[in-house]
């Protein structure tokens, strides 16, 4: 281990620096960091216990001391490397972002609260990033999409869709790297206006699974790909689960748009929810599997159902400032006539004319309120008189 | 006017008329609201207002009066001939069935509180029905469907699928008469145990659409058609919507498969809440126009999103007595794993065999820990040791 806790010991701990937007930590601290990225486990419950009440340099200190408390991390702390994983990271275009740095997203703090959070959470300590956005900026206004590997082609083509909508209206989609509805998001969004950020559950220079290598060369063209994990690291599940985490604090909402009834994109939307975010989820028909998680979201956890952008939008949007418009059908003028008139009109035939009494009868009308009626209709240019009797207006074809 | 008022004087109000299961109500009665169900369009305003507090033979006198309050029935006061109503009826195997009679459902009564609802309520005089089945028994444990007559193969399906379902677990489907959603209702449940209703717009005697006419003869043989409006009446726009307020107060509940944002299933969901019954909806594709209607009946108007017979039943049965199994994916052994196990049973190869202190690296925990993990997972099966080392079990491929 190349960092020498003395040597840090009185650079202070993250409370003291700087977070203005010109602030960079010292290189001490993401020294630091770095190796703690590599020693602890992402949302190891032990280590959230262990360090709990300290910051980074405290926690550094004391896995150097080596007690009988932090056994559990010395094998992996004698080979951590942060230096190195630094030099390694840059050469393959990966940045480590840390508390403190212009692009940090505070918003990942939520993860701090882990008493009031379940399982896993705790906040990374460092972020790295490969790509040509800013990551704070990128994920101001963004939206994860998560869903199954094994989806359908209607699951991709929606997300596919949303993801271009919300691009077009300048969301950042956020996503993992999986196959499925992951990488129908990452495309829509490229489709879009082209800012997409995956998150992954292995180092942001591994490219996993390997048949989306060239997707991630896309996304990092004017996107992001991220990690808390360093360099070279393989995905395990636990790291899927915690990476999850990851994506609903980032993001102003989550929406599901398939997932089986157990999977990690109803995880994420569990972790969406206990992070205070949008849970939203998109319907499908129910003759398919992949959706049933999506429907379960909506009945048995109130996630708000969507149907488009809009619907998704005024869903992550402050409340009341992006209402969607209530989908509305082209009203016929018929809709707008009372009670009589309708039954007038429903009594005057199509062609063949017939007079007021006639029409007076069928409508279960008397004859005064039916003639008044019957001028009202002419009046809308709905019906005609001829010499013997009212006929229906015919129709021009709608277009 | 075969029904002289004089005559039917003696004979007492509605309140009068005995409701035990044995009774029948007077056939003057009868001939009164016959003749009533001929002059009053479903659901009229201006008869729910001026006949308000009026037993029917009191609006009948009234009507006979023929002062200027009522004279907007007149001509078809003069044209009605209940008696010939009865007999006709009767010719086509249709029975009037009124309050009072073994068959009566007494639920429509909901109808009555014309205050509380908006327009059209009202409870009809009668009941035309046709049909081997008794009303009252088959409209006891029933739910409504409806949706699109320009339905998609997907909405015919899911309309046939779950009338079939519910069918099969005794509970009668009431839909309308037309194309699409409703036939397909029809259809699903006469494969089903076979009771199903359905309520016209137009004459029970009156085959509308006539292309569904081998349909209708087939749900009389073991369910009902039934209608308020006498034999030979057409079908019109408002009587429609005024047998959308029965659908809708006959049954538990209100199911909708598919329709359009403006829609008669939307108007009948309308009515159910209206009159106290479960609004349920079916989502569907965000792809199909057809399922805008339902979706927004769950995001607008708080419908119970359903996607099976058995979330259906749980919606309409009292609270608690039906409860839908929460979805459940079959359980991995893995998922039972703490967290220590999970990430140790991560770090073991597939293949080759590592050693202990190399999974104690890669797992990042403690070598104690690590080899106290090793042995429970192999307790458990899920791994196997070797000369060299652990490996995973290999996974008999599932079927």
């Amino acid at each position: 281990m190349t960092v020498n806790c003395t040597q840090l010991a009185g650079s202070g701990g993250r409370d003291e620096v700087p977070t203005s937007s010109i602030g960079s930590p010292d290189d001490n601290e993401r020294l630091v960091r770095a190796g703690l990225s590599r020693v602890v486990e992402p949302g190891d419950l032990a280590a959230l216990k262990t360090f709990a009440g300290l910051d980074v340099l405290e926690i550094w200190e004391l896995l150097q001391r080596n007690g009988p408390r932090t056994e559990r991390w010395s094998a992996r702390l004698d080979d951590a490397r942060p230096e190195r994983d630094l030099e390694r990271a840059a050469a393959a275009g990966v940045r480590f972002v840390i508390p403190g740095d212009d692009e940090w997203p505070d918003q990942v703090e939520v993860l701090a609260d882990a008493g009031q959070l379940t399982r896993r959470a705790g906040v990374p300590f460092g972020l790295w990033v490969r790509g040509a956005a800013n990551l704070r900026q990128v994920l101001e206004r963004s939206v994860a999409m998560v869903g199954a590997r094994a989806s359908s082609s209607y699951g991709e083509h929606v997300a596919a869709e949303l993801a271009a909508g919300l691009s077009d209206n300048g969301f950042t989609v956020v996503s993992g790297g999986a196959f499925g509805i992951d990488a129908a998001a990452h495309r829509g969004a490229l489709a879009g206006s082209g800012v997409t950020v995956a998150v992954l559950a292995c180092g942001a220079d591994v490219s996993y699974p390997t048949r989306n290598s060239a997707l991630f060369s896309r996304i990092v063209e004017s996107g992001l790909v991220m990690s808390e994990l360093p360099p070279g690291c393989s995905p395990t599940r636990l790291r899927f689960l915690a990476r999850n985490r990851l994506i609903a604090a980032t993001t102003l909402g989550t929406v599901v748009i398939e997932a089986a009834v157990r999977s990690g994109a109803l995880n994420s939307a569990g972790w969406a929810d206990q992070c205070g975010r949008a849970v939203l989820a998109v319907p499908g028909p129910i003759t398919s599997r992949m959706s049933e998680g999506s429907h379960l979201l909506v009945r048995e956890r109130d996630a708000v159902l969507v149907t488009n952008v809009e619907d998704i939008i005024e869903a992550v949007s402050p409340l009341g400032t992006r209402l969607t418009s209530y989908p509305q059908a082209p009203r016929n003028p018929i809709d707008d006539l009372d009670h009589d008139l309708r039954r007038t009109m429903d009594a005057v035939p199509v062609v063949n004319p017939a007079p007021a009494a006639r029409i007076a009868t069928t409508a279960g009308l008397d004859l005064e309120t039916t003639q008044h009626c019957l001028e009202t209709l002419a009046d809308l240019g709905l019906i005609q008189h001829t010499p013997s009797g009212w006929h229906l207006t015919p129709l021009t074809a709608p277009p």
